[in-house]
């Protein structure tokens, strides 16, 4: 295992201490060192908190910002962060308004945000919640509630941000965040493994000369496995799968090609490319573009593709301007 | 090779076909489609030119943006581009004011870049350059000039695009550069190798359980390679010898930790970390960090570290305001 670490079992605690020193925006919560929160919240907004595994860096701590996210709960690699640590997220975030909790639908996450909300509402802080179910390879159309949240979130995070720091309520602020959720699909395509640290071999294989379309953001199995293709081929798939699974065609949309962590910038902008020629046969439109790694899974080689419809509300707290690590467009 | 490509011997054209239509600020020089510029070039201001092979992104030309660079020239992966993209990067920049042209110190580059400076004068164009040097591995101390740039280029290019931007002359643009150059130092530690997408297997071998010290941006042969180690400890040899090479303690710095393309972000967390701690071991005040992927080498795990020394001066135009697709402190 080719890494640049201490102590495997320690290399959240780690990351955590070098991104706090490098980011004077954030500081850990006075009372769990799994919680980062933003120094100066704006009193009054809502409060907008995720959490999750590490591993997916720069999500989630990296979208603590202005006009972005207030929290975080931070888990251990790959694992949903316990529900003390999203509790005191939550209280970090609190200004007295209430607080969201925008995180991915996985079983773990959602079992601690649930014990978490309750111990939240016993001490009068208001929670509500919605969760990011973007990855349409996870389950099919008619369980769409099972499906797993991936670089979705993002959307969700951008709009729910903007909507809060406009000073809408608790429920204007779920409402969008949930319009942002309906509009996003995802699917990811996996060339190579990761490895978790603590583990120190691979946990799936790709086996070389094939990909694995649809894969999860943990190496959960895909739809399918086949002969690597070209760019050309892969992205065509990856386009006709979401608009089988959302209309998209003659829709104006906003898209992020996320690698997920190991796979050159260079082919990032190749895949676009050709998700761009693709898009320009069904017609869409596109308003905006993200290329980049902004929800990875470790050292995996792979891209997720996310595509969002949008209308006139989610084009504009999409531009409305945001700045966090991961991202700036102020 | 599990790669997201089509025809490997035209990566480079692919990777611009998606950049341009990702990046609405830019577009393809008009005479020569391996030059991207800025569609809204600052009149009056001088020009800011950079240029090399590619497979570095998002170097080159993810850096040209407000306030940084005007045009870049591209090169096929890891090798210069000609002396006509020089010289057409030249000619897209050059608004009246002359131009600098401010790239990493390669056998290849510097050939091209003086017969396109040459070029450049017959039409009456006035071009100055400034190499970047950083890589301290790469020549010993007493032949600073034939190092290599790396990394530190970054500096180079946000110095002198807030100095141009401010209206400075040619001549001061060329000067603050030069001083960028002057007080940066950079260091890379490689964990695995590469592949050049027409090669089509690794250029070179970092034996598992092993690293290499002091390794190039193309895989050039490291000072040493040695059993892997921890991250505290690949920190540690890597401040002590920038501090070796240019004495930093007691001084203000700026720091960058980039990734060479295949290495997880938590781990670059994990390293800057370690290296706040020996840092502040030798009483560096840090003024500016940066951590993330801005100058890579395709899929390469490994890790660069930059530190330049600050002065006022460099303090207030690393301050400035800039905005590009790889970075934006607007």
């Amino acid at each position: 295992m080719q890494r640049f670490i201490n102590n495997p079992n320690e290399v959240v605690e780690d990351m955590l201490s070098g991104y706090v020193k490098a980011h004077h925006e954030v500081e850990y919560s006075s009372d769990n060192d799994k919680v980062i929160k933003l120094k100066q919240l704006q009193v009054g907004k809502v409060g907008l908190v995720s959490g999750g595994g590490s591993g997916h860096e720069p999500a989630f701590l990296g979208y603590i910002g202005k006009n972005m996210l207030d929290s975080v709960a931070i888990g251990e690699v790959f694992s949903s962060p316990p529900a003390s640590a999203f509790l005191q997220a939550f209280k970090s975030a609190n200004t007295g308004n209430g607080v969201a909790c925008l995180y991915g639908n996985y079983a773990g996450d959602n079992m601690n945000v649930k014990m978490a909300i309750k111990m939240a509402h016993d001490i009068g802080i208001q929670v509500e919640c919605v969760r990011a179910t973007d990855d349409i390879s996870s389950s099919c159309k008619d369980t769409i509630e099972k499906r797993h949240g991936i670089a979705g979130g993002l959307n969700m995070w951008k709009v729910a941000g903007a909507k809060a720091a406009q000073g809408a309520s608790l429920k204007e602020v779920i409402k969008v965040a949930q319009k942002a959720v309906d509009q996003t699909r995802s699917i990811c395509v996996g060339l190579s493994a990761c490895t978790i640290p603590d583990v120190g071999h691979p946990n799936f294989e790709v086996k070389d000369n094939t990909f694995e379309f649809g894969i999860g953001h943990h190496g959960e199995a895909g739809l399918y496995v086949e002969p690597l293709c070209s760019a050309k081929e892969i992205a065509s798939k990856m386009v006709k799968a979401i608009n089988e699974d959302m209309k998209i065609n003659k829709e104006e949309v906003s898209i992020i090609v996320s690698g997920l962590g190991a796979t050159p910038i260079m082919e990032l902008y190749i895949l676009y490319d050709e998700i761009e020629k693709q898009l320009k046969d069904l017609e869409v439109n596109i308003y905006q573009v993200q290329v980049g790694n902004y929800v990875t899974s470790l050292d995996m080689n792979g891209v997720a593709l996310t595509i969002m419809k949008l209308d006139q509300e989610l084009k504009e707290l999409l531009d409305y301007p945001a700045s966090c690590s991961a991202f700036n467009n102020l």
